[in-house]
């Protein structure tokens, strides 16, 4: 008498990515609850089982569910937002947006969203690392996919917490709610290594062996970070995060774009897997991942989208098509990472690096009913050769989509039947997402508004005082003008010696008033004419504000200077400007005293470009307008003592007169 | 009074791909006959026409239609059929099935496949190479699609074309009856430099100079080729197809993987267009073609999918994407190749490299109506920003898919609408093609049954006589033996020197007797030892066929000698057997005759493996067996010559003594 079971689903080709490969041409899966009973041959599963409900399966193909080893499923919420950019300018704009949006509503809509693409796409299995990560559990669990997640802990204020230490804390109340699960399985998150102090690792790692849960962590994401971890802690990457234990652990890396084979033989003795995310890898410029060779050396590796606001999307069927392209070039051999080992690695490879291959990964008999049906009869993937069994491999992986999917089971339970979504309200999550877009939006619009939005949103500014007064006169001749700061006649406070370095990002090519923004770098310059320090800041010029006080004496406001720890390139693909405008300067500069108020006289030669002469400035500044108004007579008696005519002077700004020198 | 125009498609991003990226976010496009007569918002056009008919395109996106710069669309035929190989492999493979398949048929049926693909992934325009262009262009004019079509010469024979003198008058009376075609460019493709003379570029050069057609050629696609250009022709690869005329004719480059700069330079004077085909080149792991860098001189870069048996599909959504992937790892830089300028390489660029601006690739007055019309409702596109109309470009680029491809124009006629291929009749193209695909997998089927049949596909064989007849002693001391030889008792008729490196392909690991094929280098030594030629062969011996002559003389049959011009790795990877045994072996032959009959008498000694001491062979051959019956009792009267017992003769081939000695 034959078992009587849940469900059978019939003919189609079974692909089971079991140890021997198995693939039955004709044939069919029988699940019991949320396991699988039986995988083979349509004839032999039917004599030996009858079902409550049968589906009819013929044409397709039936494989494990997909394994999706790496993402940060939130950020679908910032999916195209911003693309193209350098990392550190894309972090620029990210971690403000973050810091202002991400709460657990906003996570679990970002999960919703995520959730249906997956399933979709034909992914029962995901390992994820975010914020808030018990309201991704609360919205996976409910959606019913099986899912890694890691709650991300690191030493930058967090939107979940302000230290690492409550980082922890949330980490264990997530895991301490969530071990149990059958859907579930909590993790800890050091976000990386060079995120996080030694103790922050070690705490994690201790954590993660107390409750026997996974560590999943960023590896050697980009050469910057590999070089870093070679000047900072004088070790490899993998090596200096074993010192910390976290090699004890079972341990998820993702990335490891960067390893050298010591590395890998190291992570593979741990048993640790690597989560490869090539189009992550490929979009941000970090590299490729030498995939190959992990597999070479046996490493668990699975396939991870990362997150989709660096991919962007969670296109499972893409990405492992895209790593087995890679693999071949990155090894300069076409029989690498062939079509078989591809689907091996989108699956039981993804559930070996997850730890969680005892639960998922293939179709065998005990495992957990995770299974995905593919439609075959799309006219991109025509037509079907049959000579051997294994052909199925290559219409699976280098012509199959995401949109091939017609069913998903997880657990036993259908997500997806005949393309429609079961557990999740598609519409209404798409309808809530557009919410949070407008609002983010808007968001993005503010800061866009004006160059000092940008610099607020970044970095916080420092407001200088409000009026700067200034005269500035050409001089043929300098030695006059020493002659004068060397004598008793003035009163010098500190003298200094510096070659400037300024660019300025221009935003109206048009208007002359509008507002622009400096980096400029000083390097101090001492009597043997050598560099002996170097400063960098970033001064945002109000446009529009200037006018004259009295004798050519320039009255000007709104000045906002901001550290400028980043780099130029930086800057300029944060600020994006509509030009620039680079003026190389000799500056000799002496902080005085005159009637008891400061001074500072520039005596400036423009070197880039080429403007003869030099240029006398006299300088003050102050908060009030009726002070600035004494201080531009101080400033125009001041002159007399340098024996220049208030006539000469220039008025314009060293933007302008370069730009007029440069026609 | 507003003019009657055909067709308004009003609502939807229109994203023109003009000189300014105009975006019309309420846009519409309007279409008269095969013409786009306006193109604005939607306010501003609906004043100003009115139309037969209007479909309302809100919530979706309008581009111009997609351009596919490089494939071979009757290879649909071939997709998924050899994956994972080395290029000689899969030629070894392919060439075969060409000679056998490619008919006028055939190529109209793959054309039908790929042109019902192209359409769903919303490709109006494409540049084919392939045999038989002119039942491509029947059918592709038939199906409504704008299309270069690049008829192959090259020297080898073609499937339709015995010599290149042939493919010329082909490709001459295929440009005469189409290059008035409003849909067809016919084109010359002279398949590579590398499979051409001089002559024959030369040849097609003014052919297309006297049609003004262009030229479709690759270029450049793997380091060998241009490693070899350099050795053969000293000149890179550009220079030498100069040299020949092609930059003076319309040329579209195909791949360019390996281009230096000067090159790049070289094409860009010529107005060349480039085909950048990514999914290909990493599948055959050919390399990265530095697109960045072709980009940033100007040069027309287009995008396509190759031919389906190298992708494996035509789907220019992920082409376009993987370009702009991989575009910013090969620069390290992600700023590389942004959305806007990736779609414009899928799009206008790839017109300009097809040389067909004029007609297709942007949305503008006075162009051909080639209008593709994408929906952006799926969840894997969600949620949409609208902070600048130029987020649309990253939708487009970086989550939409072929899948979301709703309504496909191509002069003005709907090629698909709602998701309908119009056209095409898609089933019965599928059906059709399942057919061929049963043929095919009985071809293989035949080819992969025994090894002697995979031989005669790859190189055809030349028959050995039947009977090999021959002794084999082993000898502990060689003295003797050379004494006799050199004695005049024996008769010599030429004396060699030589070593021999063997190795077995083993097909079926638990039958001794089943066939195997050795492939074996022969390094002649002379007086001195130096190796003065290498020669290699590729014997086929058949399995089961040996006997016991008299006294140990053995007699088997069945040998088939090919050249080995190829690699051993090559043989490896296409015979895939499933052991191997390697032998290297000192041999001293010299041929004799005795008693008017020709011996071959072999001194050998095994060196790898080691095994110890030396053989004395004795060897005849014949294609009769009584005269075989004959030549073993002459042997065993030779044998006595050497004063060698009989009795200690040994019936084993070389094989099994090395196995038995490896144990």
């Amino acid at each position: 008498m034959p078992d009587k079971i849940d469900l059978l689903l019939v003919g189609g080709t079974v692909v089971t990515m079991n140890s021997h490969y198995d693939v039955f041409v004709d044939g069919a899966v029988a699940v019991h609850e949320d396991k699988l009973v039986a995988i083979g041959t349509m004839d032999d599963i039917s004599q030996n089982y009858t079902a409550v409900a049968t589906l009819d399966c013929t044409g397709q193909v039936i494989i494990p569910g997909l394994v999706n080893a790496h993402t940060h499923i939130p950020m679908t919420l910032f999916r195209g937002l911003h693309d193209d950019l350098r990392l550190d300018v894309w972090l620029g704009y990210l971690m403000p947006l973050e810091r202002e949006f991400v709460t657990p509503d906003f996570v679990k809509l970002g999960a919703r969203l995520a959730c249906a693409e997956m399933i979709r796409s034909g992914v029962t299995t995901f390992a994820d690392m975010y914020y808030f990560e018990e309201a991704i559990a609360e919205e996976t669990a409910a959606i019913g996919m099986r899912a890694l997640l890691g709650q991300t802990i690191l030493i930058f204020p967090a939107p979940d917490a302000p230290t690492y230490e409550d980082g922890l804390i949330r980490c264990r109340r997530f895991i301490e709610k969530w071990h149990d699960h059958p859907l579930i399985q909590p993790a800890v998150a050091p976000h990386a290594w060079y995120t996080a102090t030694p103790e922050l690792l070690r705490a994690c790692t201790e954590m993660a062996l107390a409750f026997d849960v996974p560590i999943h962590t960023h590896v050697s994401e980009t050469g910057l970070e590999a070089q870093n971890c070679r000047n900072d802690n004088n070790m490899l990457v993998v090596p200096w995060i074993d010192k910390h234990g976290l090699l004890n652990t079972k341990l998820l890396a993702a990335h490891c774009v960067h390893l050298e084979r010591q590395e890998m033989v190291q992570l593979k003795k741990a048993g640790a897997g690597v989560a490869h995310c090539p189009s992550s890898n490929l979009k941000l410029a970090s590299g490729i991942a030498q995939v190959g060779e992990m597999l070479s050396l046996g490493l668990n590796v699975g396939v991870g989208t990362d997150g989709p606001a660096s991919n962007n999307d969670l296109d499972m069927f893409e990405e492992t098509r895209l790593a087995a392209l890679l693999a071949k070039t990155a090894s300069s051999d076409p029989t690498v990472l062939p079509a078989r080992q591809a689907l091996e690695v989108a699956t039981i490879g993804g559930a070996r690096a997850l730890h969680m291959a005892d639960k998922t990964g293939s179709l065998e008999v005990g495992k957990q009913a995770d299974i995905t049906i593919i439609g075959m009869d799309g006219v991109h993937n025509q037509p079907h050769f049959n000579h051997h069994a294994d052909t199925v491999y290559s219409r699976l992986i280098y012509a199959s989509r995401a949109a091939d999917v017609v069913h998903v089971l997880c657990n036993g339970r259908f997500l997806l039947r005949d393309r429609e979504l079961l557990t999740v309200n598609e519409k209404q999550a798409i309808s809530d997402a557009a919410k949070v877009a407008a609002d983010i939006d808007a968001f993005v619009n503010r800061r866009e508004s004006s160059p000092y939005n940008k610099l607020v949103f970044l970095a916080g500014v420092e407001r200088q005082p409000s009026f700067e007064i200034q005269l500035k006169v050409p001089i043929a001749d300098k030695t006059a003008i020493l002659t004068t700061l060397e004598s008793d006649q003035i009163e010098k406070v500190r003298y200094a010696h510096y070659r400037q370095y300024d660019h300025y990002f221009l935003f109206s090519g048009d208007d002359p008033d509008a507002a622009r923004l400096r980096y400029r770098e000083d390097e101090f310059i001492n009597e043997k004419g050598d560099v002996t320090q170097v400063r960098s800041r970033l001064t945002l010029i109000g446009g529009g504000e200037r006018e004259e006080l009295d004798n050519a004496v320039m009255l000007s406001r709104s000045r906002f200077l901001a550290a400028a720890d980043r780099s130029l390139r930086f800057y300029r693909e944060y600020f994006d400007p509509a030009s620039e405008l680079k003026i190389d300067k000799d500056r000799h500069r002496w902080h005085i005293l005159y009637k008891g108020t400061d001074f500072a006289i520039n005596l400036d030669s423009i070197r880039k470009p080429d403007v003869a002469g030099h240029f006398l400035e006299i300088k003050a500044r102050t908060w009030s307008r009726q002070d600035a108004a004494r201080k531009a007579s101080l400033i125009a008696e001041l002159l007399s003592h340098f024996g220049v005519e208030i006539g000469t002077a220039d008025q314009r700004e060293y933007t302008e007169i370069v730009t007029a020198e440069l026609g």
